[in-house]
């Protein structure tokens, strides 16, 4: 309901094309819909860029399913992240073209999206370890409408397997970054490039990283300008970030 | 030291115009300069896209003045974040053309560089007492190469204060969104506009507010999408990352 | 033991109708009953107008059976929370009335009390994902004798849903608030209505949610007057502390 | 701006009494004042119940001054807490009717509100060292309109004190408890009345009570049912929840 | 190897009853015995006044019916904390007469010691889900050589429970007071009786309980005085202090 | 109010000797005086085993005066712990018998007891810079009836120092071990002496000593039999636990 | 790519013996191998002294198993860390030569390198349960190339079993201290010693000792000197630490 | 008192050389020296190879002149640590031959040891604000007989400040790495070099830095093998670690 379309139903009253009660339930009732134990927000691609993304915990598989339904009946693809794989085989059930990535633990309905830009997001994988985390956030970047690009196990420390990928971390547009330990890969990347680094700690390591706080912690502590930090193992997170930062030419130009 | 100046310069030795102990020199010989307490990176403008910025803390009114000092021979401009009024007034007795800003505890030296592009990053404070940080961003942006707005006092416990200035947020490039206590502010932001919410946390609070640690949980765990976070009273950080988001669709298409 | 029935029980005492030691006896024994393991305070009804509620954890279920029986024979009903299904299975054999209400794992024996007022207690929930608390809270607060209403996933990154029901969050007596994540609900709904919210953080996200402590800070920095908070996912203390609130007028004018 | 006044409005426009833009305008701009550093909320009392109150940490004297003298001039009482002696002397020589609490830390402005009811609001301390913090929920509750009673120094170490003043207890209509510590006062109180219980944790203690964690974390873990809880040595919270609470019989039938 | 004993020795040694070898030797080969995995302490029941208590958790079963045989075998009872059901069951097939406690988890071998005083050490459960942590420290105190008395589901939540028992309180030794939530109960029995107050900490609770941190924190803080802590459910830590807190009189005596 | 007086009192009723008015005022009334800001509990000596303590923080030096007169006027010593050296001063101008230890932060007035037993209590400290807290434990133990004696700088570093003076440990009737840093003391002197040990943590330590955290936790988790703690820099607490630990054997006697 | 081997390639770049290209391209490359998933850093060896060791948490037996072989088709002996037991037989189907030790944890593969140096690690476990991290240390130091001996359950509680064995203590090379609960060990040993500790902390404990912080705390505040700290049961990461300390003299020489 | 020791006076008892009384007395009475408030401990040079060091926190200027004084007469050099400038400037009035390094705020007395061997430590400290810490380090470890060498500014935000020197940094014979914020700095140069590395994580930083843990946490996750980590701004004890690693080839030959 923006204030343009605010501003044509005003005039549509005033004309009399729209009776009082009319407009007042049309501006009480915005485009979401009630399920009860949801309430699904069709507005959301309008608003922003890119359709409601269902959270898998805490939700039953069949309130899931019937959420990735309606999205899919509406026309937007379903993406359903941190799904665990019974929760997915349950879905299958009722909606068998459900496609589930499991070591990125998520699901998708629908068709995926054209990329909206040639400018490649880039992941990148401190260790082994942090892999499922950089495929949420490379797949999520992938159904939001981005060309992805990925590059694993370039940790601190063995420097040089990083610098040998120098010329394609320069390349990307945005570069989402995901270690856990001791974090310390954004802030070295940081010191490198000239883009926006989306940093993602990860919960991989034991003892004093407490879970991925020690990750966390350096990466908002880092000492390199441009790194902005999202939460533990919040691959999605970055990658809707990545996303809005990584917009064609023409939209930007549009907007200003 | 790029990998078309590394390509170049070994062209050079191979056309016998560089002598090998003259090109061994020149690679480790990255262009900084030790003052012994310091290492100026006359680099990082050519890498990050912008110079230096001195943080006050820990270091010397002497310590700042010779850095600032230097950056401006080299025809950069000196800012320095973190800056109390005492050593800005030292630094003033070596270094006359010093401006303090007082509010956003920033001091600048040389020429404030033109904005690169018209699209405004937009600085929004929940409260009046959250504005000195929000200054820090906001100068700092300016002073980055961005055409800043200001939005400040929007705070959750009144909405309609941010409502008003809906159509503001939505024109905005890039949002810097500064809260203290709850620090729900980004998230309510994150649900109305789709353009990158950096969200910083601030200080202001008391007793569970813990120095700013509840909202930069609130900022990290937020539901909405495209929220990223910095540390805890760092409107400088979020200022550089708008910026290397913020970019002129020139330098974007020179990139890709 | 009230004063009143402590100066009439003395009055008997001086007129030779209750002996001395008999009268000790009575200022010793108030009227809880000892089963051993447990206490039974069937006092509480008169003292705190509900009476005790068993929690579940720790407790055996053949703890929670006795505990549940002695209630039901002294003409109270029995409610037990935090109960897991396979106690209430357990408990099933030996107390076959028992009602197991799965999602908000409530046990419930003997008649549901009649609501003492009109005036609806309004149970909140940010998410899909935050009904389970939110459903402690409101079977809770119903058989504590309330009239109690619903409204789920209205979060913070979608406003509308919320705006939506305005009329319904301004009609209730008390209202709860269940958020989990970044906890921003409350404050939100605190700035829109002039009753009492009572703020549930839920251990509902990942990573630096840390067990819902994110959510609870959130709740206890809100900017929002006239918001007070229970334990992360403490269901039943919110709907106990909304019993108290909003009792009929006539209980209050009597106790003024 | 509530759904009536929408209702009413909108049928301006269909009757042509108001032009589309100037219900554009109205329906955007809602009733604060930008002052630039803060947007007062003038239409806080018909929404909240009370107006305003100034939070002074963060807000220099000047900001203070203007924001108060702009309440008044709006007929408003103007009510600052956590304002130090320093920051109210600057205040008073521009605004010289300003009353300033010293042990409660708070400066107030204009005509106290007659209480709304007789009920009382009772704020109880544990100890001498909490009195501040109870002085500024006795002095805000009063403010905001209530009957307010004090008792003081009841901690746990010596019950006889408590159960001495036990009619007193079960005479009020809602109770503020303060106590740093170990906080295990609001338990007992809990165990006793009938009433609702607001806990304020202070951060009286040292070494294990953290500034008053433990004390929170006490209270928030209460065993007993009714008492909800507010932040660290916020006394002003808990007398706007007190209000909210204790609302006269006519105003709580208007309601529903 | 007491002062008393090395003079001894000494003295052998100048009488040329001892060989400087020997004596060497005997200096440095104090009185335990090495399994390998395990150094048993023979010598602790000299020093300690009571012989070493297994802690069961790391230990194979293989690994605690050796060191509880050797224990048995020098003529000491053999005490195992922490025993979990299976590795009990696995010790009894070659300890057979190993009795099994489950409730409080805890093994035990040999004879039991008879009490060595009357005085009674009061164990104190705040509620029904405390009983195992109380029971550890029951057991223990027993099989220390203590009379012991126990008080279970007094908590503060109805006081008069408590009261109720005023007499068993103030006749015991010591007391143990176990209880998780809030953590109140030593608070409120230290106000009562002039006899040291072993405090014990329970995981009981969720939430902000933080794992029987809360409660922890609530008794380090007690304002009462004469309350000391243990570690979370560290019923045999109580046990062990509350030993050699209750001497008898002649135990005392000797030593001064 | 103990059961022997309750009784004797109903007689006096029950004889018609007391009115029932007056007996329930006495029911109510127990022995406290109520200065306003502080409820003085004369009883506490009877209850307790020695009298009130004053805790200096938060309370103004006439406070202080005020409480400390009124014990003295009742025969009782007055202690203050934790009073600072400039209210010390004022102290003395209205009661210049006040003694000042400026090291231990202790006030006195009045006689201070004789010792009850020849049994000492032995106080510990482990490094220089814990001595201020161990002279709080030492003073305090004095003044509620001890035999003291000091053993200081025996940290863990160097335990010859500590095991040159073996006999004193043995010798005590209790220990209280003060110790900063990593608080080991109490687990080593635990394997050493079979007397009840009070662990003292102290602020003393930089870092990740957390003003005393690591050493509380250290001492909670010590794996030496018969260690109990009291709060970080809690001296007093230590001493007053010893207190009730360390009583003549006719006052045990006659518990019995 | 050290410097030397940089001067040579330009040499033979400038002699014409190495196009551009390819000096480019082998600068670009060090000698790491691309699996995809992970990059083995064949050079580690010659830039640590010991080749790469897989940590195994994270990673698919597959994935364990692949680069296993590569490092021992290299000539290099693999260890694998943190192996769980179903891994450990998953990947021997592929790898019969597997050797698995179970209490430490990992998978050995190729031949166990030759000790280079006589002078000993030597490996201290204060108990029982921490043995399994000792071994892991133990086990790794051996692999890396040292002798190794162990001392087990020697614990603060009982320091004698400690005395015992001070010879060896002394005649260590690097001493590395394995302790749970309060973690003391490390501080007694290091007063008695000249040589390098290094103090590893375990999970062992329970309640406050929160997975090993509270011996981490302890081991980071040692008040004795020359105490350096690993991560909560890292082995690992110590015996790497001592074999970097423990080299033999040649090596030293031609370092210096 | 060495084995050897013990094994002659136990000689000169059996010859009669040597009163039984005499050995007992010399046994427990090793070599430290008892100034009531402090002992010192003039053995500790033969045990830990370099002589006790003073912590200046929580002693008085007196207490710290007497301590060095009797180092100094003893003939031992006095370094204190952690010496503020006014208790510094108390010192030299009494010991006029104090030196004070105010940057790293230690105090010396007497004469600096020569250097035991020529292989340097190299102190490397991440920023300019990290210098005063890497000072501490760098002058304790010259005192305690080392030679040393530092760079500093040399943080992972511009890694070419770091190549430069990369032949510093191997040339090393224990690298002491000195940073905050983030901690990056000793995993990348882990990464680098085969010489053990002793993070010390410093207290520069703001907000989720808290006080250095940002960095400590990073530091003990490093994913680099050789790191071990002392306390925050701990340089102190990272050189004496060093010292007792960093020694002469002929004291290690002795040794084996």
């Amino acid at each position: 309901m923006t204030p343009d379309r605010l501003a044509a139903m005003l005039t549509q009253v005033q004309q009399g094309a729209l009776p009082v009660e009319q407009a007042l339930e049309r501006l009480k009732h915005l485009p979401f819909e009630d399920l009860g134990f949801a309430r699904i927000d069709h507005h959301r691609t309008l608003r922003k860029g890119f359709s409601e993304v269902i959270w898998g915990p805490g939700k039953t598989s069949q309130q899931i399913a019937a959420i990735a339904a309606r999205l899919v009946e509406n026309g937007q693809p379903a993406l359903i992240t941190r799904l665990d794989e019974n929760k997915a085989q349950e879905i299958k059930i009722s909606l068998p073209a459900l496609v589930y990535y499991a070591e990125a633990r998520i699901g998708a309905l629908g068709e995926r999206p054209a990329s909206r830009t040639d400018l490649p997001v880039l992941v990148i994988a401190a260790g082994t370890a942090d892999i499922p985390v950089a495929e949420e956030a490379a797949l999520s970047a992938e159904w939001l409408g981005n060309t992805v690009e990925r590059l694993y196990d370039v940790g601190v420390a063995g420097l040089h397997r990083l610098f040998d990928s120098l010329d394609r971390l320069r390349a990307a547009s945005v570069l989402i970054v995901v270690a856990g330990m001791e974090g310390a890969l954004p802030s070295v990347i940081g010191g490198l490039v000239d883009r926006p680094i989306i940093a993602v700690p990860t919960s991989i390591g034991y003892g004093a990283s407490f879970g991925g706080v020690a990750a966390l912690l350096a990466m908002l502590n880092s000492c390199a300008a441009g790194v902005t930090v999202v939460n533990i193992d919040n691959g999605f997170g970055a990658a809707a970030a990545a996303t809005l930062i990584n917009r064609p030419d023409d939209e930007q130009a549009n907007k200003g």
